[in-house]
């Protein structure tokens, strides 16, 4: 048993998907998450400063008692997670382990499509750990950079949307893949209009999603939470405004989080 | 004569358009840029976070030896100016001064649109000069969050780029300004559709080239540099990679500026 926290961080609000997979499915454990809104996106950052801003947000998780560390961001768990997974005290799994070890699992014909933000498209991670659990899988992949903006603006379905996926989306389509990695936590929030271009037969893996049932391998008797419940057992941080997190990221909970929001000094980690 | 260096700073990219118009118009002045790139945007963050940003952004230029700032970001220069102009030993001047200036002067029906990002908008600064230089004027404004994404991955002139120009600038075209303030740095190179919907009638003004003519009132022979030339004369510093900002800036600047761009870690200013 083991009742310190789980911590999870993102660049920015994307990770709450991979927050809420983990409480439906870990109603026990207590989470600390952070989001870092000051230094959001990361994806269209060089490989040196994602590594950098990845250690300060490791460093904060730290400093709040936790167990273990959920890199909830597509492009920190992409650029950053293999060369620091054993740099700390404590297990780090990311989003993109989780993605690729789900969509190696369900591909019927081996080949995989992989979109993400600039950074973890370049990085190469999704194929290094699909080639791991699948060494017979092919890859195609996509950087898709108008995404995250169109997502952050409500265009979740708009012709705007639509025009911008077929740029993205017509190659790796037209390779016949049968599963879709969708490699940025943003991005399930334009599933419908993904799922309408690509066609039913494909399948779309949304790892943020995935992480909460990788971690069924992860959390034991001998780590899991107690079962008597903290009351405040959830709480979160940001490095920007406390008021549009709370906003936005209730919607993202489908519960409210005022009150439970602090904003923190990143660069002092 | 005063041969320390003109200082000038943007959140990114986009302000070498005002470093190439003071280039242009004060060929002996020495001038060193900064540009965040490691943490662009400012446009989405909240009023709080941008004053820290800028206050940072200027204590470094003071590092470098100036004798004035230009705040070249529409985004600081809306949210931070007003409050900060007196604040430091050195005159500070930003785009958005200039631009209300120039649209204040160029309108003849008295209706100026207004359009930037978020923070921008927010700020109400464009107004507020406006209201100084030409009581008279009415405006119309409109935060168009997509268009820095858009440019930043090259959608200058396609179907994508119009239909969210229809978006975000019906309202204005139909309120029938005659002139149209481009409120952020990356805007003028959207120039030509937006030209194309709001139509000839209408005068677009770019603040970033009016804050190099605004300096011809600033620039007197007491505080101008000497006609000798420093042999190296303009200095670029970024937050994040060289290598990227080395590539674009050479295509803003229509030269090269391979070697002369160094990294700092602004969060120790």
């Amino acid at each position: 048993m083991d009742n310190r926290k789980i911590g999870v961080f993102d660049s920015g609000l994307g990770g709450l998907t991979a927050v809420k997979e983990i409480m439906n499915l870990f109603p026990n454990e207590s989470i600390v998450y952070f989001g870092d809104t000051g230094r959001v996106p990361y994806g269209t950052r060089s490989k040196e400063t994602i590594v950098k801003y990845t250690h300060d947000d490791i460093n904060f998780l730290l400093s709040q008692d936790v167990k273990m560390i959920i890199i909830a961001c597509g492009t920190a768990s992409s650029a950053a997670l293999p060369d620091i997974k054993g740099e700390y005290g404590v297990p780090i799994y990311g989003v993109v382990d989780a993605g690729a070890y789900e969509a190696s699992r369900v591909t019927k014909n081996n080949k995989i499509g992989i979109i993400g933000t600039t950074a973890t498209i370049k990085s190469g991670a999704y194929e290094k750990y699909i080639a791991e659990y699948n060494p017979d899988a092919q890859t195609f992949k996509k950087a898709c950079p108008l995404f995250v903006p169109l997502v952050e603006n409500g265009h979740f379905d708009t012709p705007v949307t639509k025009l911008v996926i077929e740029e993205y989306l017509k190659d790796i389509r037209e390779a016949g893949v049968d599963t879709l990695i969708l490699g940025c936590t943003h991005y399930p929030l334009l599933k419908k209009a993904i799922a309408e271009y690509m066609g039913d037969s494909v399948k779309l893996v949304s790892p943020g999603e995935e992480v909460a049932k990788f971690l069924r391998k992860k959390i034991t008797p001998e780590n899991a939470h107690s079962e008597v419940c903290d009351e405040d057992r959830y709480s979160y941080f940001v490095s920007d405004s406390v008021e549009s997190f709370e906003e936005l990221g209730s919607i993202f909970l489908e519960t409210k989080i005022n009150g439970k929001v602090n904003k923190i000094d990143i660069e002092k980690y």
